[in-house]
């Protein structure tokens, strides 16, 4: 009720008006009598209150002079909306306070470290109504592990923990978090590092930014993927680097005398960004060797060093650099919720101590009630724990999506030969334009991410985009891949072969029979292996693909109305699918019922027979 | 026990040998066998792994090569307190990780961006261990709302509204905070802004910081106050910017034509950093009139905006501003426990839309979940209630000191005629040296800040120091003042008048007899205000001061052995003190019984009637 909140005091000094006036701007400013909501009529609040109507009557016309309240007709007083828009002309205590008129000040001459461009980020805010989002970095919040974050948090904000992390204030961060990173974290990738040679930052932005201050001008040259991590390019553009754009191939960043003339190597080896491909050992040991001969820096972004999923993770630059020139790097937010922001920076202690001024100069310190929440997320093994888990619901997903992929778009697409990451770098048919499929993918309901922004060249390929796992549910992968490959097809029908104009020629029921008994057919997975399929003579099959994760299955094939069909265990969902087949010398066409080009394989030793 | 941590697996095709170690070191480096923990001895271990002896004295052989554990004579092994500073050879799963050696790269002739200086910080972190903490900006820990904050983050770290924050990420702000921000703090300020004139940071330092990076390069002249925020012109030199230094007087920024050739202003209004001197309406009248003729953009730095104790607080300039030009920074640190970090800036829309993006590129967004739990703990009125505890516990602390300086240090010490702050900027006797009586007062428990670092110029003069009440509790006050007193008057012997020199006459029994009865004394507070006393022929007193809260006092006075007695009831803490009286002209002057001087008055029409 209104005049509970409206005391008015008989020996004030202040008039009944002045009182009443004062109580009911301050209610509505602070939100205890909302925008929107009723206010008793004149008549009533005079009875509430104790005083004449007239006095009320006279604070409501100034109230509605002011724009704080209005008036509707037939219905009473309200709120005005305009309060919560900040948009009243008068604010209490402030008689002075003006509206700007048009002759006012506009800062923008003003400017002077202005950012020329700022990389738009490729997804949408509302991403997660989408019903397919393939996109990375991103969660789906049932990933988020919530109950023991409340824990660890709940624990690193008791009164105890609240006088202990009060005292670190300056420039110092929580011995209890650098202890953690140092014993559970750091011995993972190879490193070790005492607490002097740890730096916490508000997440990975903000080191690779104060690395950024402290090793790179306009007199130096920094070597960086190409493509690569757009933020980090944005940075150095920022601090008039001279870039150099070294371009990777299928174990990372290339190795050449193309780096001689750079200072500075910024690199992603755990999974390059954005193609997800990891450096090898030979290739660490050669950046390393560079940097050792050429005298060069090494900055090294391990935001990802988790998800390796075939075989295990190779230890970071850092853990295997002999002279001190690799500058680590990396964050907790794939496992904390985003927005609580804690990473880290490894380097020597002189590095870590002008980092550290650096740092005190821009913020002091990232926030300590954080970071002693982390650190006893940490220490409680809810790390460890959800580090686990979030690999396994990875895994799951990135072989979900590469199953998918390979079913529905086979010989169309090709993510490279990648060990892990939560994305793949997807290569889409010669005249595909990533971009169009990006924006026609959207109206489906399916989110793929544009590649353009990783590329600082403008001649980046167009037939390109990226598929992410982390924020859409293993069971949505499917479907939505499904119904990407018909959108993709429906793209590029214009250039596919069809059945009517293909190259070769058609089998007939008969030669199906001839060929395909006993034949051995081999083609390629679009994840860049190799997969042998042998038509065993009695209406089996045997099925293999290479790489590091070789699998096997088996199946059954037979001839039925001038097309071959197939059924394999596990591959393919197990379904049962048939095909026209055309023979061009000894590649072998797939094409289904209605005509479109499937795959294409090659039939080894076949020999036209007709 | 030790041997349910170590899991052998016999069909393993690592040795036993292998995994044993694998499991010690692992259980080392997490901390689940702690540094300086005893291990079993060999033959103990072995038994209860069921393995041959010999395996596990080569696995604690190793170890030890290693540095993992050590052996102590006729005492056993144990894990080595080496490993948590560190300092182990080598790690796991990285055979590889070096020990840098001498040749190792140094990497500090790389620094560019290296800070040439970094403001010392003036006070010790072991603080709180001194028994007279006379320091600004430092908490007693008494003073967090724990409970509090506790409630709110606790409400803030729900599943729902863990959801909530995480989507926010990227660049966006807390609407939650910004309204509460818009809603409950602002409109103390007189000022009234959108969400998108509003912009969250961590920690005001940040808000200069980002501030700088927008409006300073080396074409910009900034006026700053001298003395000043020793940060913020750390900042300014950082960008390159030219610094104009404009000194203060007691109504705050000196306003005149040196400011024409600025082209920003930096000033701290509501308590001028480090004087604590709030400026006039008039004076923010000039500065807004200054800013528009000369076309100057202000930045108000509000810092301490609540702990006006005597009067209202101002409006700020960015509420007084009609045409644009005042980029207003405050921050939540002095109610919430400091370590959490939240600041904000409020200026026109396209100002904070380009800080946004200078915010994104160095760290994205301050921390959401400190963002949401801080707009809840202004949303459950906690930051009202408790602004208004820290105002009525600040201001007791402040009027203790005020008083124990007047009455220890009467004459001798000036604190300038101050509305409010959390701190004395105190002028001691020419002849002082602060930072000796800084150096001597830390020796006998007694922490004050000496004022060096405020002064861009070197000339700054050497018998100031401040006193701050934010660290040290009521009662502690009046002690710590008694003993600085003590030792300001022991540094300053040589240079203080004393009774057997001093100019003038020492008036007798008899002559104070004829003089006193119905004499008016006038004299002046340390805190600049005249304070008249009057002895009444009945032996009665009568004091009052001037300034805005003025006192007045009754007390009794009387003769007693060539003395004069006097006793307040309140002021001087009600004690009883003597003291000998020495005319010169109408000065008089007081001594205590140890002859030192203490006081000069004035007696009104004095006559020597000698």
């Amino acid at each position: 009720m209104i005049s509970r909140l409206i005391h008015i005091d008989a020996n004030s000094d202040d008039s009944l008006q002045s009182q009443i006036r004062h109580k009911l701007v301050e209610g509505i400013l602070v939100g205890s009598f909302a925008a929107g909501s009723k206010l008793p009529s004149s008549r009533k609040l005079a009875t509430q209150l104790g005083v004449s109507r007239n006095t009320v009557v006279l604070v409501y016309q100034s109230l509605l002079d002011e724009g704080y309240i209005e008036s509707r007709e037939r219905s009473g007083i309200y709120v005005s909306e305009k309060v919560s828009q900040g948009k009243v002309e008068l604010v209490q205590n402030s008689p002075l306070q003006p509206s700007f008129d048009d002759s006012s000040t506009n800062n923008h001459h003003r400017f002077k470290g202005a950012l020329a461009t700022t990389t738009a980020t490729s997804c949408p805010q509302n991403w997660h109504k989408y019903n397919f989002p393939f996109i990375d970095g991103k969660f789906d919040s049932s990933l988020y592990p919530v109950k023991e974050w409340r824990e660890a948090n709940t624990k690193a904000n008791t009164p105890r923990e609240i006088y202990q992390w009060s005292e670190l204030q300056g420039a110092e961060d929580d011995p209890m978090l650098l202890d953690e990173i140092r014993t559970k974290i750091l011995p993972r990738r190879g490193i070790q590092a005492n607490r002097d040679e740890i730096l916490i930052t508000v997440g990975s932005q903000q080191a690779l930014y104060l690395i950024c201050q402290l090793f790179v001008d306009s007199t130096v040259t920094v070597g960086v993927e190409e493509p690569g991590y757009p933020e980090m390019r944005e940075l150095l553009v920022n601090q008039g680097a001279k870039l150099h754009y070294q371009p990777i191939d299928d174990k990372g960043l290339v190795v050449d005398e193309q780096l001689n003339h750079c200072d500075i190597i910024y690199t992603t080896p755990s999974h390059q960004t954005p193609t997800s491909i990891t450096m090898s050992m030979d290739r660490r040991d050669e950046v390393l060797k560079k940097a050792h001969e050429q005298d060069l820096l090494i900055i090294e972004d391990d935001f990802e060093f988790e998800s390796n999923f075939l075989g295990q993770p190779h230890p970071a630059l850092r853990s295997l650099d002999r002279d001190n020139r690799v500058v680590y790097i990396s964050c907790l937010s794939k496992v904390l919720a985003s927005g609580i922001q804690i990473g880290f920076i490894v380097a020597d202690s002189g590095v870590i101590a002008e980092l550290k001024k650096l740092r005190k100069m821009v913020m002091r310190n990232p926030p300590l009630n954080n970071q002693r929440a982390v650190a006893y997320f940490l220490s409680l093994g809810y790390y460890d724990a959800f580090m686990m888990h979030l690999h396994k619901v990875f895994f799951e997903r990135w072989l979900t999506l590469r199953e998918a992929l390979n079913t529905y778009l086979p010989n169309c697409i090709d993510t490279g030969p990648i060990q892990g990451g939560t994305a793949y770098w997807i290569t889409g048919p010669k005249q595909l334009d990533g971009e169009h499929l990006r924006e026609e993918a959207a109206k489906v309901g399916i989110l793929i991410e544009p590649v353009k922004r990783y590329f600082a060249s403008t001649a980046h390929p167009e037939n390109c985009f990226r598929m992410g796992v982390t924020s859409i549910p293993n069971e949505k992968i499917r479907p939505g891949v499904q119904k990407l490959a018909a959108l993709v097809h429906q793209l590029t029908a214009d250039y596919e072969e069809k059945l009517t104009n293909a190259k070769g020629k058609l089998l007939s029921e008969a030669a199906l029979k001839q060929a395909l008994p006993g034949a051995l057919l081999e083609c390629q997975m679009v994840y860049g292996v190799p997969c042998s399929i042998e038509l065993l003579a009695d209406g089996r099959m045997k099925g293999r693909t290479g790489g590091t994760d070789s699998e096997v299955d088996m199946g059954r094939w037979w001839i039925e109305g001038g097309m071959y069909y197939r059924q394999w265990k596990l591959w393919a969902y197990g379904e049962v699918k048939g095909f026209y087949v055309i023979m061009d010398g000894d590649e072998m066409k797939w094409f289904d019922q209605n005509y479109c080009f499937v795959r294409q394989l090659e039939l080894k030793g076949y020999k036209d027979q007709s």
